[in-house]
């Protein structure tokens, strides 16, 4: 089974095609800067690449053409017809509290989508435009939505309702949603499955630590906390958003600092975070390279900031699930920077919390234990695959059920 | 020796009168209203009890004024000339990144928190007209400062700073400084005695829980962490204030509800907390009764989100110090309700923190012991005495020293 798994952002779709049987990456690419008066786009297979910086590509409809053509292109493309498509797998973002798992898309997802645009005004538009486009262009192929909310539904109130009037909640939807719940997902299932256990009976702790980055608590495989909130700014430090703050901080910046709200917004989610504190970048790799060569105070403490927040929500999380046997470092920075899964394992043997270093510093594909001696806890570092993830999600309720 | 104690709010005067040989308040009462049309003024000795409610109060001056004529009125005061108050100690609120300990009051303290009246613009102005009333009213008697932000001073980098711009903190002074830390400090210091053990060996976490809240991780008896930040919002649910929320949720307000800067500050500062979440009231012996008679829904969920926030700083706080040997509740709820401190610990086995129920229950005075069996961790409950607290600082750094 072949399924084409779509991520469609305000200006850009993302593309992976997978073959199911052999979890394989068919062909990938980007469209990137749509609606620009120039737009990119790549296509990879596994034996050819394409980069065409010099594309017009007007909309969403218009990129998906592309993407598809590509797919069926008589010399580089990888099937002969659409109809090997078996069925379309789209990451979406907010689903409000409406699911809390994968769907078909039907009308009735489209309106709640539509719905909940408010809580997600960047990413459901633009989402849905890449499900209208699918429509018109695939119109006799199944279409499944994974919503980056929906694993983090399981949360009780205690967890997702902030100490706010009441009515922000029932009446403005206010509450903790969470968001790379799939993410989470994936890599829990995984580690429950390398560590042949089931997973009903483990409690997890999930970093998902990349230029975003989040943290979740899943006990017996449900998520019961997670540090993004109502939007994905709450939490951790991130490449450039805050994450925790003082809520007092954005009216100080407006009230003393003379500041309008727009600036406090552009500040909080993309001059803060690893970027404002480094003063240096919001790559990790960067920040590294400052920290392990060049010994730079700012990149120093920055990091030290960084990987402290992840430590406290490690011990908040245990606390609220009272013990944790694995704890899971993912993303692009919790998969590739040993230097910072050290520092937050340092000193957390109270927790049962103890890294093997040497192990910690190899560079290993797939999946790595990273479990030290007298450790209680296992630690795993454990690649994520989003894209994977919807594809099985999407073949599980989009496929198997006879209603699809 | 015989200590006045002053906290100077904007419109009121606190003051206790306290014999330190005999760790006694001899007197002790409020001026409120100050400026208003009529203002109220209470005055209480163990004898007499006198409450004025149609008193004129024009200012801060006007209000110290009478709280020395009633502590030196012939027939219900307590001394019989000013010359008996050996020295005045005050409650002052924010001294930045200056002073890590009391402070004799000197025309540089003063500067100082003029200086820091910017972060604290409600306090800081109200504790220097305290000052200035003293210096006239009493211009021989030494003053002392006790800063509620002093003992967290000791917190390190990776704890204050916030991940924003680095020159937020550089230049504009916004970090984590925390508040209440002369109440963290006192019961500290008392679980320590209480339990005969060097406080430089032990890690402690108190919970300060009043009407304002707020949590600290103390380790070797200093102050590495705690949950008020840049202002007393950040942290806890409070009576009023909401605690940690996503910092994105000001900014949607704004642009999305409607409301002004001024209308946020008020919701966050004064309608949220537990009296927005529970619809009932800010005050938790109300709460209590709706849980514990009434078994109305929105105050025990409520009340679910007051106690788990305070579990996760728990945890979070007994990861920062890789271990926790002594667990402190302290404040007006945090002494005297009993279901609270048995949600907070409920479930916490893995931290080593087992609450014995039937001691938890006790309604004694004092300092209660409430660890359970097999608890790994002490848990105290422990009346805080910050005006006593204050007392005692003053003696220490305004007497003793030579200089003064």
């Amino acid at each position: 089974m072949k399924v084409l798994v779509i991520n469609c952002g305000s200006s850009s779709v993302k593309f992976q095609f997978i073959d199911l049987k052999h979890e394989k990456v068919l062909a990938e690419g980007i469209a990137e800067k749509i609606a620009e008066d120039i737009s990119l786009f790549t296509f990879k297979t596994e034996t050819f690449t394409k980069k065409n910086s010099k594309v017009v590509i007007k909309n969403h409809d218009n990129a998906i053409q592309i993407i598809i053509n590509s797919l069926t292109d008589k010399d580089h493309g990888i099937i002969k017809n659409i109809s090997e498509i078996d069925t379309i797998g789209h990451r979406l973002v907010h689903a409000g509290e409406h699911y809390s798992g994968s769907v078909k898309i039907t009308d009735d997802v489209i309106k709640v989508m539509e719905e909940c645009s408010s809580l997600a005004p960047l990413h459901n538009p633009a989402n849905l435009k890449g499900i209208y486009a699918m429509q018109r262009l695939l119109p006799d192929t199944p279409q499944c939505g994974v919503f980056d909310t929906a694993f983090h539904q399981t949360m009780p109130a205690r967890a997702y309702l902030y100490a706010l009037p009441l009515i922000f909640y029932t009446k403005y939807k206010i509450r903790r949603y969470g968001f790379h719940g799939t993410s989470h997902k994936y890599v829990a299932d995984r580690a429950a499955e390398y560590l042949n256990k089931p997973i009903a009976d483990m409690k997890i702790i999930t970093c998902h630590i990349g230029n975003g980055a989040s943290i979740t608590a899943i006990d017996g495989g449900r998520s019961i906390d997670t540090s993004m909130g109502f939007t994905p700014l709450e939490g951790l430090v991130m490449g450039t958003r805050c994450g925790d703050i003082d809520p007092a901080i954005p009216i100080h910046m407006q009230k003393e600092m003379g500041m309008s709200v727009d600036e406090v917004n552009n500040i909080l989610n993309r001059r803060s975070g690893i970027l404002g504190l480094s003063t240096i970048s919001n790559d990790m790799r960067e920040i590294e390279e400052n920290i392990v060569k060049k010994q730079i105070p700012e990149a120093i403490q920055a990091h030290e900031v960084y990987a402290y927040k992840i430590k406290k929500y490690i011990g908040a999380y245990t606390a609220a699930m009272n013990g944790l046997d694995v704890l899971v470092f993912t993303g692009g920075v919790g998969e590739n920077m040993p230097i910072l899964r050290s520092l937050v394992c340092k000193d957390m043997s109270y927790l049962g919390i103890i890294i093997d270093e040497k192990e910690n510093d190899q560079f290993k594909p797939g999946i790595l234990d990273i479990t030290g001696n007298d450790s209680r806890v296992k630690i795993l570092k454990i690649p994520t695959n989003e894209e994977l993830m919807i594809a099985l999600e999407t073949k599980k309720y989009c496929m198997d059920k006879p209603s699809c």
